[in-house]
């Protein structure tokens, strides 16, 4: 049996990496949400189940001995687990794209990260992001259309079908809609996409129901 | 043919992982150095070589059509061409741990890689690292010591043989041997194990042979 380890879904940006990619492999998984940074979050992130992550979030268990912590690292998992034709694109070039794209996802764009945290259940006012972030987002308009034009076919998402670096992409839509950040026009429609996807419709659900509220994600709500 | 396109040998630590993976591959493949940051680099990046990297390097060609701009992109990519068994270990939870470790790898310890840049043809007169490159160093080392403890084995490197994880740390490695970082005592062996590959020590060998130099690379030489 699989057990997923997340953070609050409101504001845990990798764990919804790693619970989207929980969600396509179909198969049944425990889930299991540690709020971050309160009192009970430092208690468990010292126990065996966090083991030998880093305290972070998420971490995927297969049984008791296989433990993955990373989200790409689920990723590349779950993908050889169901049979490696369920995450990415079957063409050598669209597939070779697709990985160094959700690589590129994995190490970049710190300023968009840092300055725009997720927070799904907060729409913030609108205002012109900083330089950096807007380098970040124009690197990322510029991926996602050569994605789209090369290989997303009639498809609704980076690659045609949802796959995995529209999983990894998933928290920078959330942050595009939820701080009203400035995209390229053919952006659109992708976004509605993404967001109305069952699976992001479901956390997002989930991240309403919680009662948790972190300061520090809190700032700046919109007063409209 | 594969073509892999790198920045200095002696100083690019992201194209030295692409490298070794290559290596690994046992196919052939043609070696492009671009020198990173001269004006050569400035030209060159914005060409077709380059698309649709960010201007980053290594970049992996197969033919004309399949193109992976991020180390741990390359790996997977490499992994699948070359039949699947050759980068991670086989054992379910090793390879868990390998991908976990690489990944952790890829977009973690920024005190390390930006107050320690690789530099493998200098080495550095030995001082005290800040807390924050220390902390990193130590999460290492816990990770380094739990997967040659549970998968090591008779093996000289961290999952047993030469693998994928290896080659994601090695810019470590040279980290820890030219800036005499400190170390836990069980990772001695492991180090000279790593730089004696001989794809390291090809590695090394060219960036001898390398006439550009980096001012900002080549601070805080060794006085003695």
């Amino acid at each position: 049996m699989l057990k997923l380890i997340l953070g609050n879904k409101a504001y845990s940006s990798w764990s919804l990496r790693g619970w989207l990619a929980a969600k396509h492999s179909a198969l049944p998984f425990e889930e299991v949400v540690v709020p971050l940074y309160d009192a009970e979050w430092e208690a468990r992130r010292e126990g065996d189940e966090f083991a030998p992550s880093s305290g972070k979030v998420p971490i995927l268990w297969d049984g008791d001995d296989v433990v993955v912590w990373d989200s790409l690292a689920i990723v590349e998992y779950l993908n050889e687990k169901t049979g490696d034709d369920r995450y990415w694109p079957t063409d050598p070039a669209a597939r070779a794209m697709a990985r160094s794209m959700a690589a590129e996802m994995h190490s970049s764009y710190a300023a968009l990260r840092k300055k725009h945290p997720m927070n799904v259940r907060q729409v913030y006012e609108p205002k012109r992001p900083d330089d950096d972030v807007i380098a970040d987002l124009t690197r990322i308009m510029e991926l996602w259309a050569q994605a789209r034009a090369r290989f997303g076919g009639e498809g609704d998402f980076l690659f045609g079908p949802w796959s995995a670096a529209d999983m990894m992409f998933a928290p920078v839509v959330t942050r595009i809609v939820t701080y009203s950040l400035p995209i390229a026009r053919f952006a659109g429609g992708y976004i509605q996409s993404v967001i109305a996807h069952p699976h992001m419709q479901d956390w997002i659900a989930g991240a309403q129901e919680e009662d948790w509220v972190l300061e520090q994600y809190e700032r700046e709500p919109a007063t409209a």
